[in-house]
């Protein structure tokens, strides 16, 4: 109890420290309550001789009380979400496409925010509250004795003096209010899990550097872009008078973090439907997807950018490198946490049996994807997104070690909770408009951050397409470039992300901005997406596994067009010999180590590790050389297509005379291959044709696997 | 804050009021430890001008700690649910039957019970503790003025002053410790909705009359013995000096009510491996479903019976009808909770396409059963009951409106919850063993109650079997009997029963008792459970369509074998006019309201209610007459296979000259059948034999629906 080591933080800033409000996980008191109404009734069934059995009975029915509108609380967002799912059913039913199922889950939520806030009572509380003034360190437990009783107390948050009143002002508000963690640590996992169980990975893999690109550099810029333009905006809201509090520029780039998340759900939702363009679905969907993990990282790390000595808000190398570092750290870390996990599933069940008893077999992939996020979080990383490489590695790997019956099991399992995840999510959105009791509404700032995102996404989207066109095969056209600077909608991560921390006067603006930002996007971007393909000319009805028609602009930079032609080639070079690496390391080791496919070890390790090969490599692929299955061929699909559309000639269909293995079998209706060396050769013109020539031997230089 | 409504106990009865210790929802400190470490992060690097950036980081580091704390110990249980499902995949694999996964998981827990025990440091915790000594009222809400700021905090219970030290002592058995009714909230609803929802039906309903007697007779009478006979053993120990503090007759009879829950999770899992006799297993399950509800109902109403007056433990009538009408009241509550819940799934899925969309069809049929739990709990009735009856009404009305899809996704998400659930319970059981610090090991009353569950089991099974088996066709066997009283196990319910108030010293003796109960009875039992099946001589191997072969006992009963023939022909009649009743009224209303199955409403209804009964009534039935899906045909079935059992004659094999409706296509592989005309006029002898001459009258008269 020394003061020393107390929390002292000065009372003018009190406001900030902690969420002033109290909130609630409906779950927790619908617990809590009934511990007490069941302790309370055993205890007085016991307690004959004792006359207090009035006082006792008091504080049952309180308890009781306070658990059934707990249980009326979730309830309400059951229904919202029951309403939600029938509504849609009738929108999907008669082809309505202008409005998505978020969308729809918002404008629920907002009703029924509109009825909670002005349609009930403004009761007062009941818990009644208590001031004891003598000590000066808040403790996460009390204790109190009250008349020679203990009663254990757990520090809930600090309050600021103003809002003691306010806070217990509207029960049913306080009770649909969520504790903003419950967004991080239970509705986002399976989100994003799901998310990354389920990229479509052919041509998530054929698109990857660009992916990358738009991910981490694209995420980054519109970070910055919209942290500086919306500090030109605090300014001139300085000077305008409009500002009645401070607003640094790191709030202004933690602003920036956050809204730079995308979440094409409604986008992507029409995109499914209408089997739009592949390639752009793969852009668009894996962007999103990774720009979430970018955007909390990137977040956390300007959170802990603290500037050392008085000039607090400067610029401090220091402090911004080891901002980088912490960036790098977290992200880096939460990636190997969630491999690590994936992989040892992989291992798992491919050196089981396992897949004799789905339920087993369900039931450890769903613990091992969850001890993903626990195992982030225990280590300090973040757990959202080791859960989202975790997702990706469990698709790539460990998806092939499953039976059928899992396979289906654990999407649909992830698909249910992405689905009901999402949906809540986006009806607490609406709900939250009117609910939420500290709302900054500036108008001048809002119109400045609609401003600040569209510029972010042009100056994201238009300049980082361009050199990525220079070292693409497939250009992305500018039809491609004005969709995804359509697309970028701002959802569940962006408000998970403001809702975390609204202490402070910038948050709480930064919050209601958020709020507005979504419910724009969500419902006119996403409503003008079935109009906006059309009008770009982006092909629809297009079967997934279908190549695309051959595209003219690739010749373009083949074969030079202006001095950046040799710089297009070095990009080409440095990819595809980054993706090879990769590709040979992934197809000839992990695959034979992690799944029952890829070419035996006992070929692609070298002779001194024969018995650890022997080991590792499971029978079957000694058996039958097991065809890959249409889920493994990503990566060699993606060549051979390359391939075809490289050279212009028809590889895949003039056989395989170069092939290695047995494979005559394979060439059937489905275009799978049975081993990297196949398509290698036929990339490098052992084929009837020599492809090579083209140039092809920049993407697939000859492997000497002998 | 008037003293007046304070919940005023009196001091020596503290430890009894609340559960003494710190009860920790994992999950929960997860979600405020993040909280605030976000916060103080957040606060922390806004807050440059402040000085006391030293301690706030020292209240984030606290908190970060806290929270990686809260992931271990959660990691801690997914670590041993990955084991258990590991070992017991080998344990399949081998075909090892003496170990179920239940007996393996509590064998887990209980190691690392140990090694958390033993093995961990006792460190002090890091929640200092504050004493205010001012107020004589405890609230639910405190807030704390600290120099000026104000922190809130929530109640956690009550502490006996003796333990106020050793709360702290040990971080890490306080951090894998639930709070008990995370057991009654999250924990069993999935549990018991996948046992209604998987109930066999067909041999269910077949069984019901002798389920609901064993369930609802068996149960009181098993808890009236038991806990007679354990107030016996109190007066014992109190002779022999070995109690220590009160143990009142009430307290007897709700370790009776508690420890009557039987859960033969063990002994069914080795009956569904074995193909095990079906009428044994309905036997078996639908009891130990049934009285999991009664025992709950039952343990409430126990607890509410207080006497009024000064003599507070000698019997009040008053009370004890009081008592009475409670029980009535919840489970009839509880009970129109679940199938309303259940019959307004039905009809939304029967009346909407939404079986094109399984995604939605699934996501609104899991979030329609959870809000039964809700709606009950904010009725103040029993969430879990009314989640078991809204499962088996999901099973026997919307589960036919589902598409073929979600009718699979629905099964398996539960089923994978389920799973869970269960083994989260069974290793926490194990490990509550070692770490929950208030055993009270009393060896006369283990010893005692013992005794007692084998007497009251003996005195609930034998004479109920003689006692249906008067009214019974399908006579229950000595073998059975035997049986069942073999597989009285206590799991689950009865544990979450226990735990839920260990406050009073009589609380903890049950709870330790329950424990060591459970844990010999699923080792001991569930071990021995394949020999006892041999030894008893009880078939095995029985494909569950296929019929029992005629049973000779039957037509003892039905030639009279002495005086209580005539009794016997009573009671088999009465139970079959009430099932008759039943029967009709579901096959000719409910069914055909609530699914697309059944005769078309406008033939069962009377002429005025034509119009209604062309709007309620699906085309399909107009269409094909749709025959009954196999598991739409439990009664039916029922009827056929008592028919034949019965008349000792083949008349399912007579087709069915009688039959109104075209069904001849139906009289294929699968005994399914169209009408309930049809079934009833070949059990009136409207067949080629005259079935009637022999007694079936009494089971079937005459329908007269025009």
């Amino acid at each position: 109890m020394e003061p020393g080591d107390a929390a002292r933080l000065g009372p003018g800033r009190a406001a900030r420290a902690l969420p002033p409000r109290l909130l609630l996980l409906p779950l927790l008191p619908l617990l809590l309550g009934r511990g007490l109404r069941a302790a309370a009734a055993a205890s007085s069934g016991a307690a004959a001789e004792d006359s207090s059995a009035m006082e006792e009975l008091a504080t049952e029915k309180e308890a009781e009380e306070s658990h059934r509108q707990d249980s009326v609380s979730l309830l309400t967002f059951i229904l919202l979400l029951t309403l939600t799912i029938l509504t849609i059913w009738l929108f999907k039913h008669r082809r309505v496409r202008f409005l998505h199922e978020t969308g729809l889950a918002m404008i629920y939520g907002l009703i029924v925010g509109v009825i909670l806030r002005y349609g009930t009572p403004a009761t007062s509380g009941h818990d009644k509250s208590l001031s004891c003034t003598q000590e000066d360190r808040a403790f996460s437990t009390l204790l109190v004795n009250v008349s020679g009783k203990f009663f254990e107390y757990t520090l809930k948050g600090e309050i600021s003096p103003g809002k003691i009143n306010s806070v217990e002002q509207n029960d049913m508000l306080r009770k649909v209010t969520f504790d903003p963690e419950v967004f991080f640590n239970i509705l986002l996992p399976p989100i994003i899990f799901h998310a990354g169980y389920s990229l479509k990975k052919r041509h998530f893999f054929r698109n990857l550097g660009s992916i990358l690109a738009y991910a981490f550099l694209g995420t980054a810029v519109s970070c910055f872009i919209i942290g500086n333009l919306m500090y030109g905006v605090v300014k001139l809201m300085k000077i305008v008078g409009q500002l009645s509090d401070k607003f640094y520029y790191t709030d202004c780039l933690f602003f920036g973090a956050i809204i730079s998340a995308t979440d094409p759900v409604t986008v992507l939702a029409i995109f499914n439907e209408l089997h739009a363009d592949v390639d752009l679905y793969a852009l668009l969907f894996g962007e999103s997807v990774l720009n979430d993990a970018v955007a909390i990282v990137l977040s956390s790390s300007i959170v802990a950018y603290q500037p050392a000595g008085l000039n607090t808000h400067a610029f401090d190398a220091a402090a911004f490198f080891k901002s980088v570092g912490i960036f790098l750290g977290i992200f880096s870390g939460s990636f190997t946490m969630g491999a690590v996990t994936g992989v040892v599933t992989a291992l798992v069940t491919k050196f089981t049996k396992l897949h004799c008893f789905p339920l087993l077999e369900t039931a450890l992939f769903f613990l091992m994807s969850w001890s993903t996020f626990l195992l982030a979080e225990a280590c300090g990383f973040t757990g959202v997104v080791a859960v989202l490489f975790c997702g990706i590695t469990q698709a790539h790997y460990t998806y092939n070690n499953l039976s059928v019956e899992s396979r289906s099991r654990t999407k649909q399992l992830f698909e249910v909770l992405h689905f009901l995840a999402e949906n809540f999510i986006f009806s607490y959105m609406g709900l939250a408009l009117f609910t939420f009791q500290k709302h900054v509404f500036s108008p001048v700032f809002i119109i400045g951050a609609f401003v600040a995102i569209f510029l972010g996404r042009a100056a994201h989207i238009y300049p980082l397409s361009f050199f990525l066109n220079l070292g693409r095969r497939h250009k992305i056209g500018w039809n491609f470039q004005h969709m995804m600077m359509f697309s970028g909608l701002r959802g569940a991560m962006a408000f998970a992300l403001a809702i975390r921390d609204t202490a402070s006067y910038a948050r709480q603006m930064m919050f209601t901005t958020t709020l507005l930002i979504v419910f724009f996007t969500v419902w006119i971007i996403g409503g003008g997406t079935t109009p906006m393909l059309s009008w770009l000319n982006i092909r629809v009805g297009v079967d997934p596994d279908q190549d695309p028609p051959p595209n003219n602009d690739s010749f373009q930079v083949l074969q030079g067009d202006g001095p950046d032609s040799a710089r297009g080639n070095r990009t080409k070079q440095e990819s595809a010999w980054l993706f090879r690496l990769w590709y040979s390391f992934d197809h000839n080791y992990l695959k034979p180590i992690l799944t029952h496919s890829g070419p035996p070890l006992t070929t692609t390790l070298p002779a001194w590790c024969g018995l650890l090969a022997r080991c590792l490599t499971s029978p079957q692929v000694y058996d039958n050389q097991e065809p890959l299955r249409e889920e493994d061929s990503d990566f060699i699909l993606t060549e051979g297509d390359l391939t075809l559309t490289y050279g212009d000639s028809t590889v895949t269909a003039n056989g395989s005379s170069g092939s290695h293995t047995a494979s005559t079998s394979l060439e059937g209706s489905r275009r799978t291959k049975s081993s990297s060396e196949e398509v290698l050769d036929r990339a490098l013109g052992t084929g009837d044709q020599p492809v090579s020539s083209r140039g092809t031997r920049l993407v697939f230089p000859l492997e000497d696997n002998a």
